[in-house]
């Protein structure tokens, strides 16, 4: 490995993370709270260590993908940890593990928070909490593909692999032939997007403060809200969650095919498979869950079960995490329903998170072919999305991480089950929640509850799933690959 | 597919069906029982059946894909039902989906009871205990591959499909050239093995009854005992568990150990990489257990706290399911180190459940390659298990193998959670305790639970997750493959 290029990667890092510090500092004089202080002494440091990296530019800026997977990784951890200091330095979250968590969900959109227990969301202060859903935006769309998009120094196609690292969406690399375009046409989109929910949600008369926090916590599908209560406290907003409900929805959408609209590919963007399923996947459950919430008479007006049922649904297939309702309290089969939703997950190539729709397809398809390919052991069976020929080796990687993410799955659980205070719902949707980037499980971990509750170890093992769940499993397992780190190539 | 073959198959099964019926007469005999009525009528039916069917030999008896996949999936429904009928005739279990459940978890070697709740295990008579624990002896080894060893029409090199189907030990069918010869062999282990635990346990002073009974069902790794107490009833008898905790373990050896040990292969037996995982994994979940069941001060004394972890991973690493301790009330990291070695299950090529020690090790070193091989693109990896290449169509299989597991998993979790009663630990468990043929789960389904509870729907579904299990997923899934009965090749 470069380690060379890398530290050089890392100093750009810090610059836009410096960047990133300065808006709740803008926040923070807005509302005249005194944490522009701890806001302005880190993005001075990161901005300063920053410069210095990024002056020594190594020799060889060749990025392979040992260099793509540790740089990404490392990114990420260094994001984090610097994201949770304003918490932890301004006392607003006083134990450091709480704050790391609290960040790392942030930044890898789960939305999962360890407030509400010891402190309550609404303690924060304006420039924290607006910190708390910038970093749901941040790491919605991913920070290398930002820094890709505005800085031309790394834009290099070789960079692919750290881009490609972050969010392998398979059709997100080939927008446009040139890296820095791609990147900059998704921040673009997103953006629009972003303003849009935004406009929609103050014309409806959110009060300004809500509107943008929660567009962006929308926008990355992360979830953090600014009250205790989440979307819950909107109760009876009907118009406000609507919004929301779509915008989730929208936003866990593959962004090619925003790209297609733009470009007036009407046809291509509409004939995509993974779309397609990703459709059926949301009526289906919304009907399942309606219908359930009917029989079992949950709610007494039917707008209120077909309402949340939408809204849930849009929340845990975009891997959002909001709650318009306490849905543990829902009949059991709306509950397996929305864990299913969330194991499955949004579109590649989206924010949103989960085992992704598009990789379902592939896993599926290619379970069928081989099951052809035994009865008649003579014939050649190849696997076809949108018409063309699926490689090879992708089926096999798809596999090799259904393979990871089942051991992931399973020693996570393990280890969680040291907690002798939390049952085994809590902690099998822990991990639901947190490797999916969710944010809120069930039982001890539902909507109204916290993550606080878990120990020391059990919050690390939940951050580590995080991080892995965000950036698809691969750069967090190299990061412990000695052959990574050597520099032989 | 060639339905006359199949017909021709089936027609043999239930001469033999018809034959193992008449060994719970003897028993209705020796205790005066009026079921041998129920045992002697269906035992004429089917060798009448039978004999009729097995008179026309088609003309073509080449056994392809097909036809071993569609016989296998149907003898096993075919000798549930036959199996189901004493039961249920007898009124002994009034319901039929519950004697139909008994009978599958019965010849599955689930070991999964419906009993406990509206009929006490104590409440069947001898005969009908013996034939609940005879299934589990049959089903253990396998119907066709005893067929094949003692019927010379049906066992040419042909009818290899026909005992890979039902149990597709990667080494099974290579004990001896001559297929014949290798179920023979097998047989012959396993009947020997089950005299010495019986001998072991009778000498030790157990009653003959319990000890012919619990020999036959730790054989099978099947679990069910003719005590509702299951091995609880046996509470201080050190030596009868001990016994039983060490043919458990032994049981769910592979069998070409033993044919290398008969014939003086010592090396070649010992060296096996399945085994030493094997050994490691009782080891060091006996230890977890060990250690914390001290910690949390579980028993008084430390031999019990030792004995039971030895019992209980044993029952759970060989799916057989036996109780001798209420391990629901166990701390959380006992009850989750158990489901864990529950799903990793036996060894390939014994009587043992689960997805099973060496494909395990195949899917991680399948992992490790594929990851190898993204960091360097260039080279050529294969992937070895006891120093030999293994084959990519079998590294494939076996991730094919993980995806269906993976869908059949959750898809039945989905559907059990229709039933509002249960809790979500409850349907997670029963599912993971029937598809590895294992028995007793957790909360509602514990060891001191029942099956009982459960609605039709959620127990047809159970009963088809401990067929697939039993069968390891193929055979039943082509059941619903139009290709597969379609007479074209």
């Amino acid at each position: 490995m470069n380690k060379n290029l890398v530290r050089y990667v890392l100093g750009w890092v810090l610059i836009v993370v410096g960047a990133m510090l300065m808006l709740p500092i803008i926040v923070a004089f807005i509302y005249g709270e005194r944490d522009y202080i701890y806001f302005g002494l880190l993005a001075a440091v990161c901005l300063a260590l920053g410069l210095i990296s990024s002056r020594f530019k190594p020799k060889n800026t060749q990025m392979y993908v040992k260099e793509g997977y540790i740089s990404c990784a490392l990114t990420w951890i260094l994001m984090s940890v610097i994201g949770c200091l304003p918490f932890y330095l301004s006392g607003q979250i006083p134990s450091f593990t709480n704050a790391l968590f609290e960040s790392v969900s942030g930044f890898t959109t789960t939305g999962a928070t360890i407030l509400g227990v010891d402190r309550q969301i609404e303690e924060l202060s304006h420039s924290m909490l607006f910190w708390r859903s910038f970093s749901n935006w941040a790491g919605g769309m991913g920070i290398l593909v930002f820094m890709l998009a505005v800085i031309s120094q790394l834009s290099g196609q070789s960079n692919m692999y750290l881009m490609k690292a972050e969010s392998p969406g398979p059709v997100v690399s080939k927008l446009i032939p040139k890296l820095r375009g791609t990147a900059g046409v998704l921040y673009a989109i997103y953006g629009a997007m972003t303003l849009i929910e935004f406009v929609m949600l103050a014309v409806g008369g959110m009060p300004i403060f809500d509107a943008i926090t929660l567009s962006l916590s929308t926008a990355g599908t992360g979830g953090f809200s600014i009250k205790n209560a989440g979307l819950m406290a909107y109760e009876g907003h009907y118009y406000w969650q609507a919004v929301v409900t779509a915008f989730m929805f929208l936003f866990a959408v593959n962004f090619s095919v925003y790209y297609l609209l733009i470009t007036r590919k009407f046809k291509q963007a509409v004939t995509s498979e993974e779309i397609r399923w990703y459709f059926i996947m949301y009526a289906v459950a919304v009907a399942v869950i309606g219908i359930d919430l009917t029989v079992n008479k949950v709610y007494p007006s039917a707008l209120d079960r077909w309402h949340h049922s939408a809204f849930q649904v849009a929340t845990f297939a975009s891997s959002t995490g909001f709650a318009s309702k306490d849905f543990d309290l829902w009949p059991s089969l709306s509950k397996a329903t929305l864990m299913l939703v969330a194991l499955v997950g949004a579109c590649a190539g989206s924010t949103g998170g989960g085992f992704k729709v598009s990789r379902i397809i592939v896993l599926v398809k290619g379970v069928v072919r081989d099951l052809r390919h035994m009865l008649h052991p003579n014939s050649v069976f190849t696997v076809k999305m949108d018409g063309k020929t699926v490689k090879e080796e992708t089926v096999r990687s798809i596999n090799v991480y259904l393979a990871i993410f089942t051991f992931l799955f399973a020693m996570s659980v393990f280890v969680l089950s040291l907690d002798e205070k939390m049952d085994f719902t809590t902690n099998f949707t822990a991990v639901i929640a947190t490797i999916n980037n969710m944010g809120p499980g069930l039982s001890q971990v539902g909507p109204t509850q916290s993550f606080f509750h878990y120990s020391m170890l059990s919050k690390y093992v939940l951050i580590f799933d995080m991080l892995a769940g965000r950036l698809e499993l691969l750069p967090m397992l190299f990061l412990f690959n000695r052959d990574c780190w050597s520099s032989k190539r």
